[in-house]
């Protein structure tokens, strides 16, 4: 038995041939490849980015697939056993969905590997003929990245778009959504009919690079995750003293940095006395004014992000964070505010799909690691909505958007014959 | 005896004119002033600091001073009795200066004090015809603010000049000194010639606000100044890994912040450790990259200040923090490097002046402070040079460089007149 299992992971029969997935990711990374940096730039809601979105619709139809590109620049491929009955057609579907926009400078994985992942394994199951009862859709979303805040197509399709943030919603340079989308082609008024009924949904299923260290640092090639940490953002000012550095005694400061110092130097009791393994507190902006170096800084604005599997932890660590922020403010006599600009819950995703991903996994004799994201993707929207999977890829070095974002080959391998599996079992009733 | 030393300090009879100071700062505050912010705009060597500049001659003028303006833009008004002896004429001066330039938004003290007292003692010392044995010269010194990094004309008059620094400073904007000494009407080449020769000057005196808060914390209105601290500034960079503030775990992290958050905790511990009543060290500077808030901080750069009266515990102190900057970037996996942009060792004045100073502020009976100056002076160019001695007069919440700058006309009433008595005493043998 030791040298059956020390033979590594059995594959199923029905295995995705990954050179299809290695050459459409290479002829995909072309759309905004700059030879220069190496980078992918293929921001949401550019030219590059529609000529992308043609290109993936094409090898959609190209494979059968029925195609349409919703008003936000979702596109979706649907395919159907031919001579389905009605029954099969109208079916709840499973939606495949991961988004194809890049931020400037990223890598070819990000996102576009669930795409593409999510294609190979259609292509594996209309090659095997297998007998499905429902109708799987693969979906490209639309700006997930961020340029006008990010999962806008998940947004449509689980119908979290208002009006209102259509009309008002503008990137850094000041370029509104709704001039983007026309240029591109669309018609505002029918971003919001991409919503989708929950009840032709039978699942939602993303797959995805890691974007972080943990599976290369517990060895692991593919991740099962069963939810997306909720996440708070707080701009927190201290406000003291400005004074010249070399008249003011130590102890007659009122400095505004030695509070964030001392902060900062609280997070790991925090974390230790109020969070979990899943805690994470970040201090990633800070601006001291006036700034020079021999003023002693009169203010620090400074952010605080956290996040954690724990709505109610999340509560707890940010209601310790709060008194710690409070008393470090009497110790240097700073004046202590903090705006929390969002608070995301966390999404645990229904064990429906994860129970299956993990059967999966186990029967494939599969090293996978069942964890949470720290990082928000498209799936979240889906996941209050209908049964929910994420997959995870071992990304080398935790690097992503970045030029050398990696994964391997035979890691993607293993996590898209998982995704098939899940999808057949997912398909088959 | 209680009750005569409650009585308040004893006034010797050669009392200067408060008014007359008073009314002469007034004026003078008007040159560059800003009736919106109340600020007072007169950097050195524009159109209104040379304004102001002759607005000073003209007051030396018509006091019957002999004046004239140097190559680096110092006002300088020479008393000598009328009638006076060879002797006294070429005996060496008693030199009294202080700067006539402000910062941006500055207030109307800083500075301008030390030369209105100097020219009120002069005034008084003519009005009694006091027998004096040596010239009394003021000087309003250009350019100790730091446009061009400041003591300019301290540095001309004590010739620490050099023609390679007059033909490359530069100010902020990327105006060259030797243009603007141009445009001022001055000549590049005579800024050397500013230089006195050390044997011609008996003292150099400078009275000027504390610009910061020990005297008022100590409730004493004067402070005799007996050194001026050392200073070394450091640029310090924390180099450890960007990363998404999300999926990289809290022990995964080479988080740069937490390197400068933990280095900024262990200052006051190494004050305690290695330093004096004296040491200051300060982080007025931190800039870090990206920079966004959910980002861990990659790098981290940032400046230390640090300060005291003895330069072996400044070298102390300045090994203590190299080993803990060492020691926290090998604990949160950080590259540390710095550079030490300035090292300038403490001086120190001769007791000759000091002690003089002393005696006259008790035979006042007044409740001086004898303290080290934590801010550079013009007068530390010439304490290396010529005995020295700096007056100190309180400020009001130890503010100064910003608009509600203020001193109590009481206070430099008293300053004011230990002025006066040390250049009598000091001019009278």
């Amino acid at each position: 038995m030791e040298a059956l299992i020390s033979s590594g992971p059995t594959q199923f029969n029905n295995s995705i041939n990954i050179q299809r997935i290695e050459d459409d990711l290479y002829r995909l990374a072309q759309f905004g490849y700059n030879p220069e940096d190496k980078g992918v730039y293929r921001q949401g809601l550019t030219p590059i980015d529609m000529e992308a979105r043609q290109w993936v619709k094409k090898q959609f139809e190209a494979n059968g697939l029925q195609t349409h590109i919703d008003g936000v620049g979702n596109v979706c491929g649907r395919y159907i056993p031919k001579d389905a009955s009605q029954e099969i057609i109208d079916a709840p579907a499973i939606l495949i969905g991961s988004h194809l926009d890049s931020v400037p400078a990223g890598g070819m994985f990000d996102g576009t590997l669930g795409v593409i992942a999510g294609l190979e394994c259609v292509r594996r199951i209309q090659e095997l003929n297998l007998p499905i009862k429902r109708p799987i859709e693969i979906i490209g979303t639309s700006e997930e990245e961020g340029r006008f805040g990010g999962m806008l197509g998940a947004q449509a399709l689980t119908g979290n778009l208002t009006p209102d943030w259509l009309e008002s919603a503008k990137d850094p340079n000041g370029d509104y959504l709704k001039d983007a989308l026309t240029d591109c082609g669309f018609d505002v008024h029918q971003a919001l009919h991409a919503r989708r009924d929950p009840e032709s949904i039978r699942a939602f299923l993303e797959l995805h690079i890691e974007q972080g260290p943990v599976l290369e640092a517990e060895n692991k090639p593919v991740g099962v995750v069963d939810g997306i940490s909720g996440v708070f953002k707080w701009l927190i000012k201290f406000v003291g003293k400005a004074d010249h550095a070399g008249t003011a005694p130590m102890k007659m400061r009122s400095d505004a940095f030695m509070g964030v110092a001392d902060f900062a130097h609280e997070l790991s009791r925090i974390i230790d006395e109020e969070g979990s393994e899943y805690t994470r507190l970040t201090i990633g902006r800070v601006e001291l004014k006036p700034g020079f170096a021999h003023t002693i800084p009169g203010e620090a604005h400074f952010t605080l992000v956290g996040r954690d599997m724990d709505n109610e932890i999340m509560k707890q660590v940010s209601h310790a964070c709060h008194k710690v922020l409070s008393a470090i403010g009497r110790k240097h006599n700073l004046k202590f505010e903090h705006e929390q600009l969002s608070w995301l819950e966390p999404r645990h995703f229904s064990d429906q799909v994860v129970s299956v991903l993990e059967k999966n996994a186990q029967q494939a004799n599969l090293d996978y690691l069942r964890m949470p994201s720290g990082a928000g993707h498209d799936c979240q929207f889906f996941a209050d909505m209908v049964p929910t999977g994420l997959i995870f890829v071992k990304s080398v070095g935790g690097i992503s958007h970045a030029p050398d974002e990696w994964s391997h080959w035979d890691d993607i391998e293993k996590a898209s014959n998982l995704l098939l599996k899940t999808i057949i079992d997912l398909a088959e009733n």
